[in-house]
């Protein structure tokens, strides 16, 4: 657990957070990212229209209102496609299913294996 | 025109709002008011499903959820069942269709009067 917490610390104090991206590299983070962001997003259109199908009572109305609201959020906040923050980004999307970390094939060795350190650390604390 | 204005104003003065609800006219009202609630709001339900179950894009996912949050407001704005504010509410509902003005069959002369009135006069400023 050591090495989990100094990475993430290492993290916190920048010295992941300013790792270069080559041109490749940046290409490989964009088609990954879009790719997560659209499977999240088909996963959640789905999810809406099971939901909607099914609604009997009002109650449901509203309650399909706040999951669209839930959602919206955090979408928002979590697909942020600043360098500083994709290994960070990445690791979530491994963590939650989202991203295989395949799709990250042509990044350095040492951006993918922070990435997967992200995802087993959330997995720990989950 | 004059007396539509000054029937309105009469209801904003208060001579209208302070009128007294026997407990017949009070079973009409609220049966009046919760079927057009049910009516108004299988309605949403019906244009939420038709909705969702044609999304395709994203963005209509937000779409959606900005229709539900502005029925919710407007529901909740516009259903209020305060015995002084029942002959705007019936007037807007009635104007709006989700109302029949013979379902109010049991009210008051006055009260179905002012209610028509109310309808009508939302319709001449639409």
């Amino acid at each position: 657990m050591e090495s989990l917490h100094s990475s993430v610390e290492a993290y916190g104090s920048g010295s992941l957070r300013e790792q270069k991206w080559s041109p490749g590299e940046k290409s490989v983070a964009r088609k990954a990212f879009d790719g997560a962001l659209e499977r999240e997003l088909d996963s959640i259109t789905q999810e809406v229209k099971r939901r909607a199908s099914g609604i009997k009572a009002p109650s449901e109305l509203w309650e399909l209102e706040e999951y669209l609201s839930d959602c919206r959020k955090e979408i928002n906040s979590k697909y942020d496609y600043r360098y500083s923050m994709l290994l960070i980004v990445f690791g979530q999307l491994v963590r939650q299913g989202w991203l295989g970390i395949d799709e990250l094939r042509g990044l350095s060795e040492d951006k993918v294996a922070s990435i997967q350190l992200v995802a087993d650390f959330g997995k720990k604390r989950e």
